[in-house]
């Protein structure tokens, strides 16, 4: 809660805006903002069962963790489901935590996992566009169509590759008869499309979620996507550790971001300790985790 | 315009909810809402450039297509991006709309092609239970975690399998080294889990996105998942013929649903004829013209 990140500036490139923010927190890491109603701190609680007392509450809550978190790390991701069941009030409340973010001088992650044909996803980017979103999660089953209208107008994505969840093994993990896994042929995609886009530090506004949890395959996926800054899900809560934490990371030690969301959010904090002040050690204690798992910052950051 | 179909019962089984509003239409068609701005018709235009007169725009168009095409259609399937993109406003439209549709008794499919990890993709299901959406599209890259969470407490999905889109070939055509392509294997997984969740006609809750352009795989995958409901993008706009609607259905002429939005939204109409008039008349004539091809209600809907 000491130093203020610059504002971010939206004619940047975002991967080079990225790479800003992870350098300013000395750490690659960004914290996942995924409010849910049954684990606010007491006096958050809603007043009553109402979509806007909910939408109040876990906007207060966000509201809480962007500041206790600011300075501590330069990139908030925003889980847009947590606020979407809250309907027109949940997307007022995600809007009020987008500006707060923004205002705050966050890299900011909407993570909405959005993907359709042509036309439908201009109307996605359009809503990422006016939340000032410098990036949007992705889904690659669409192809091309469902990812490249998040690159227009100077913005960045990640296009979900490798997924921290079980049962993305399902699809991600078979065998193609070239020999490539379904992931690599993903990467290989995403690969082509980033390599249009590449920023002032040599990496694209096109990025990859390759999750913690599945180190083998982030060595593979590493090689194929040099130009890909890795978002990486599912360090602690989901089981990653730090090897397969730095698998994700380039030989020169740049190229990935590190996410907690609930180890975060929900701390176990100390006897009499706010919440907020709780949330605000757990930050700093990922920070520090994750910069001496990948190294110092120079090297890390860019 | 003349008869109101029964109004659905979100206690009966979403594939016998859906097979009902066919039936009563006569045809296995629905209607697409992808409504905006730049074609509404010339009353309703925004009056201004601010986010509430676009989603007061778009929301009057879309309920004056609602009973345009009430008593021609059974149902409805509403592009969540179209909505999305005027933020807190547009929320509260598509609420509105589907408010709407679910008064005049409309079976309401959420395009929204959602999916994530399994706790936040439970935050979407809500979401879609709270617009009260029989079905929801969902993507299958995340596997199982993506998809169940949309078939609680007796809703309905339909997962991407074959979209319609040239850039889907992209990763959905590629073959595995078992034989199968991406779509199969997709289609192999949604036919599993879908087998857990049928209805008294024997169709399940997870029905599959199956586009209508391309032919060869539609007869394939239509043998893969025999008691899926298939939704047929693609007819007329993007290219797809009658013969490759026909392959969408079963030798029984039933399991599909083929979807109009643009050749139905905006119609080219009659000198003098009002906006309203010639939407209720491309919907009868699409109704009409699915039903040539698949042959009659009694089959085709039954």
């Amino acid at each position: 809660m000491t130093s203020t990140p610059t504002a971010t500036q939206t004619s940047a490139h975002p991967a080079d805006l990225l790479l800003q923010a992870m350098k300013q927190a000395g750490s690659p890491v960004c914290v996942g903002l995924d409010p849910v109603l049954e684990r606010l701190p007491h006096p958050l609680n809603p007043q009553d069962a109402s979509n806007a007392a909910a939408a109040y509450a876990i906007a207060a809550f966000s509201c809480a963790v962007l500041h206790a978190v600011q300075g501590v790390v330069g990139a908030i991701k925003i889980q847009s489901a947590c606020y979407e069941r809250f309907g027109a009030e949940g997307a007022a409340a995600l809007d009020c935590v987008f500006r707060e973010a923004r205002q705050l001088g966050f890299c900011v992650i909407f993570d909405a996992k959005r993907a359709d044909i042509g036309v439908s996803t201009e109307h996605y980017a359009a809503a990422s566009r006016a939340l000032d979103a410098q990036f949007t999660t992705c889904s690659p089953y669409l192809g091309a169509d469902g990812i490249e209208p998040f690159l227009a107008e100077g913005r960045g994505a990640f296009a979900l590759v490798r997924t921290s969840n079980p049962s993305g093994d399902l699809l991600q993990s078979l065998a193609l008869a070239d020999g490539r896994t379904v992931a690599e042929a993903v990467a290989d995609l995403i690969s082509q499309i980033g390599a249009k886009h590449l920023g002032q530090a040599g990496f694209s506004s096109l990025g990859a979620v390759v999750g913690a949890t599945k180190r083998e395959d982030a060595i593979q996926l590493r090689k194929r996507m040099p130009h890909a800054m890795f978002l990486v899900p599912g360090y602690g809560a989901q089981g990653g550790t730090a090897d397969d934490v730095r698998a994700c990371f380039r030989e020169d030690g740049r190229g990935a971001i590190v996410n907690a969301s609930r180890s975060v959010l929900y701390p176990k904090g100390t006897p009499g300790q706010s919440f907020d002040a709780a949330i605000h050690d757990a930050a700093c204690a990922f920070r520090d985790e994750i910069a001496a798992v990948v190294g110092p910052m120079e090297r890390s950051c860019g």
